[in-house]
């Protein structure tokens, strides 16, 4: 019987994560460690044969670039992804695209085993395995920009459902006679707390307080985002701190049902709303424990993302060490 | 070499399904065969020990009338189970339960391998094995009752969440100023999709209207049950057939919600008010499909729950399958 030296080799990937603005690529060691990563603009020109190859362009480069020895890569793209068929059902940032094969579509210049994924489970798996949920085997990721990303992960994996639309919680019904969104159904949480959430909640002010916020941006309600908010929260004023509390409200009520769904209590949030946390975040907090089994939510974890840039990457690379066999 | 006959043997295991009302007990084959099954009262005595001993008893009782070889006994009981340590941490049918270790209480009448969950959970499991959703790998299953009892099937197997609380979706908020709850929080979905839900949607009707259905029940709203509505509706009311689609509109609200939560398309409903599925069913499907992604839900099944009484035994027994070494 022969002996054997055991030796613990790091594995590495590449990991992709396309956005609607920028392309970013990087080499991932199994760990989390971001041994090399690059960002390029998508550019204008969005058809899903061009956004493949520029993807495979920049693989290649990076293929070229390192030695490490790649276990494969994994891509996160913006939209409702079928990852086990390889298919883009549709993508806010890339409107033309349509039940797009865009695994076939890669495999013509990336030789590396491949996998797609939505963008928000990449993050969600991301911070759980190396970011705010580090340990724990279940996790609620959301992205808050122009709409609610969502990444459910259980067990440590990404759950996806039936058929990759798990995970679409920015379309809970959180108003049944609420304003349209662009999903065609109207009262959908992103509607209320995401990008437009100000748009519409600037109307449920008293007159004279709305009219005050209104003048900061000539009357034109369709300008209140969350930035001019926040701003103006930053510079003392007491009506958009009053907004972000009915903000914080919406966000907390959407994670209550979430929470009532999934009996899961580390929610992570990320997006670039998040940096307003400390204007939302009490008075979420204050509605998620009002609306949820106190014996559950004494556990509750509302934990900001903290893998910043490098999380879609990170997260790609990582479904791919989770696939190999 | 010797060589083995293989013979398939099948396993069988009690199933106990408690109720507020009745206790059932039955003696199951792991095809879901019912061998035998028993009900009794549970009476008035409602304490967690008189009820651990009710159970006993009768277990022993099916224990002695067979000469089959029992794998375990699997239980389901009424509210929010930790499954994993064995507690109810509350039951709505048995109020004075709170943080109750029932699985240890069981254990001083019961020899066989035992095991806890929640009775929905227990429904849901039984319908995706041998029921509705026979074939599937997930499924919703919804107990329209008083409230609404939730079962989320995920691979085959029971979700409960990072601590059994998973499922509680009569919870979900669909009116962000709504009526109160039981459970202390305002406008949940079971509000307005379970047995109270005709004494809430009666005010929106037009005073005319209102004031008609009201003068069947003597003007108290509070009388206006899914049976007096359904019995309505059967004599040909239109209004109580409008208040019927109202509440199927609600009813799809919340599974629109599970639905872009979940990403499952498999959706199981029982429970007394199905009984009245053609009046709420078009409806219910209406706002679902107005709700979600289309390439989703053209492979949505509603269906009714196929196992009638005996489902509770026969997930119990399941769930005991299931964890059998």
């Amino acid at each position: 019987v022969a002996e054997f030296e055991v030796t613990m080799k790091s594995l590495y990937a590449i990991g992709v994560d396309l956005g609607g603005t920028n392309l970013r690529v990087g080499v991932i060691r199994d760990d989390g460690h971001v041994e090399a990563d690059a960002a390029v603009p998508v550019g204008t020109e969005k058809s899903a044969d061009r956004i493949a190859s520029l993807i495979g362009e920049h693989v290649a480069l990076m293929q070229n670039q390192t030695s490490l020895p790649l276990t494969g890569c994994g891509c996160g793209i913006p939209g409702i992804v079928d990852s086990d068929r390889g298919i883009v059902f549709n993508s806010p940032n890339f409107p033309d695209w349509q039940d797009v094969p865009i695994l076939k579509l890669l495999e013509k210049s990336i030789t590396l085993p491949l996998l797609i994924d939505n963008d928000a489970n990449m993050f969600a798996l991301a911070e759980l395995l190396f970011g705010a949920g580090k340990g724990r085997h279940n996790l609620i990721m959301l992205t808050l920009g122009s709409g609610i990303g969502g990444g459910i992960v259980i067990d440590g994996k990404v759950f996806h459902g039936d058929r990759g639309f798990a995970g679409e919680v920015g379309h809970i019904v959180v108003e049944p006679d609420g304003v349209p969104c662009g999903c065609k159904s109207h009262g959908c949480w992103e509607q209320y707390a995401a990008g437009r959430a100000f748009t519409h909640l600037v109307h449920r002010l008293p007159k004279h307080e709305r009219e005050a916020v209104l003048a900061e941006v000539y009357g034109d309600a369709n300008q209140l985002s969350p930035e001019l908010i926040a701003s103006l929260a930053g510079r003392g004023n007491t009506i958009a701190k009053e907004l972000w509390r009915s903000y914080g409200r919406y966000l907390g009520i959407g994670i209550a049902s979430l929470i009532n769904v999934l009996g899961i209590t580390t929610i992570v949030i990320g997006g670039g709303i998040a940096r307003s946390w400390d204007y939302f975040i009490d008075a979420c907090r204050a509605e998620i424990m009002s609306r949820t089994y106190h014996k559950n939510v004494v556990q509750l974890k509302l934990l900001p993302a903290s893998l910043g840039e490098n999380t879609g990457i990170v997260g790609a690379a990582s479904a791919m060490f989770q696939r190999r066999p």
